[in-house]
């Protein structure tokens, strides 16, 4: 099988999701700058969710690109993956509507953890489905990024507990896993051009 | 003609069906566990429309690779499948938002039958069409999982009707045949890879 | 210049009016059957812009295929095109939301004439670029059912004028039209399958 | 790297973007043509914005062209571009809504200003990482509209201050620099034409 109707599903849906956040954004009610700063939350939210989807994105684009074949459970783990940031766009503006409320804080969290978790089933699952995919294997490694992420999204996902003071920590953890994988995964990237592929 | 842009295309319209129906997701009203909790019966029929939406793209991804040729009919035939499917967040949000009463339940199985013989007509138009297709002609064979699916979902159509046990019935109906396709059509999986072909 | 990405662009931007327009059929305020019966002007008003949308990317589809080249002029006539029809869910919303009102119809029949002229022109500009497209010019010939379009497009936009029976004219010819390009342009594609291409 | 999923990516998001602002316009209120002329400044910030989109599909479209290989730093440079893009149907429906209210206005324009500034940063990526790019290079020269517009939308975006008689003319501005991006970018285009590249 193929891997483009993959792709460009996948790019469907990420840029579907990527873009209907905007549409939870309402309108402020004033017409003044009072009135639109009003909105920052929602706006901060808006900005972090779409950091967010921009690094999934880069990330499976990197990933695809290592792979020749894909079967049905490749399908459904990447399916997986969609589920979990198609949820997204609820739990941004939960949060963002609730003022970094500690709950839906925990919701945002928790999210993140498991899109990160569905990505690493797709690795996983593209790996043992790609026998002879040694460039990706050997570009994830011991996957120290991704393990990192999943420590920041459990500390991000646990610490709205502690009230307020908390959630400013949850919030740094989101903002600090987002900061580090913003620069694309070089792994990939320097194998891929270590053996002069495209 | 060939069939890249029908694949685009559908694509497309699947990718938003399946991530507009967050849309319908409204936020809970506090910021509490107990507000989202509120939620279940909407998070429930997201989650199972999400299936039923991954369920036809992954079929229609399989169908379509043994497509050589379509024809003016076949885009019809298609174009028929999203219409049901397109009506698809429509039934969700009703159905979960009445938290399952009867009268959008059988709405949602009787768009679940529509969808299912929309599919049918698609595969039979297409072996109309494409002659040569002994690839699908022999994968699709007696469609023993197509058949159930039917029984399943007049029995889902028709089970609401005795109230709320039978609603509880219908539910299980539907969720059985999902889990059903969960699994992808391993025939034509495995009749293509009998041919050696991608 | 390619044509591939005003493929997908087009393919993008319809997929996505045909898809939206069910955002804006609201969830019945009962559970009842009556409460359901109560929409069928929005519903009827979404399965006719459904059709309405179907017509325009078989077509499309059957164009772009005779196309070898575009030019700049070709993708702003096609982004016209995509203009008049992308203002379809707001006319289909109306014209249900109003069970049919005259001045609502006159938009909708407007704006499925200022769509039918936007696709004139861009079957014209796409002549004046691609000079060699002689299988568009000899396909088109002297177009008898793109002219029978204006006409019946023209008639529903008038007789809205003469009050409820003149809105059910309007109604009547929409649906005519409709049907008349439910057989998709057999003319492109004989003349596609004469010269033996894909 | 190939660009093909940039390209489908961006397509997407801008289809979406382009589509769903007419979500943003709410039905009128009544039946009647009055109803609908009540809605001029949502229909007319509806217009504008569709053409500003329409203009940066296009010059992405001929940006694109000459491009062979795009890094993890293009990536984050598209990106960047269609977040800002992203803001334009929240900007839009706010500045509508507002009947053109001076804070709105000069939202707007601060929003059109940050996507010519992304537009630059990407197009000065790109030739950064593709160092063979002449092509580009040599079609983008002193560019003059480039500059042009980021001098149309900083009077557009300062010029609100003045009150009403300032908003106009930061209207007058923003239609301005449109018409002039209407005539696509025929500086590439002949660039390209004197290669003899497709």
């Amino acid at each position: 099988m193929t891997k483009n109707r993959l792709e460009a599903f996948s790019d469907g849906v990420l840029a579907i999701v990527i873009t209907i956040m905007v549409l939870e954004l309402r309108r402020p009610e004033g017409h003044s700058w009072a009135d639109l700063l009003q909105l920052w939350p929602v706006l901060l939210s808006y900005l972090i969710s779409f950091v967010f989807v921009g690094i999934y994105w880069t990330n499976h684009h990197h990933l695809m690109h290592t792979v020749q074949r894909v079967s049905g459970g490749v399908l459904w783990a990447n399916l997986h993956l969609l589920f979990w940031l198609s949820l997204l766009p609820f739990v941004t503006d939960w949060a963002g509507e609730s003022h970094f409320a500690p709950v839906p804080m925990m919701v945002y969290a928790a999210d993140a953890l498991l899109c990160a978790l569905a990505y690493s089933l797709l690795v996983r699952t593209i790996i043992r489905t790609d026998h002879n995919n040694h460039l990706l294997q050997d570009a994830i490694g011991s996957d120290l990024k991704g393990n990192l992420s999943l420590v920041g999204y459990v500390v991000a996902l646990l610490t709205p507990l502690l009230g307020q003071v908390g959630v400013m920590v949850s919030g740094g953890c989101l903002i600090l896993v987002a900061l580090m994988w913003l620069i694309p995964d070089r792994r990939i990237e320097r194998a891929i051009e270590g053996t002069g592929r495209p």
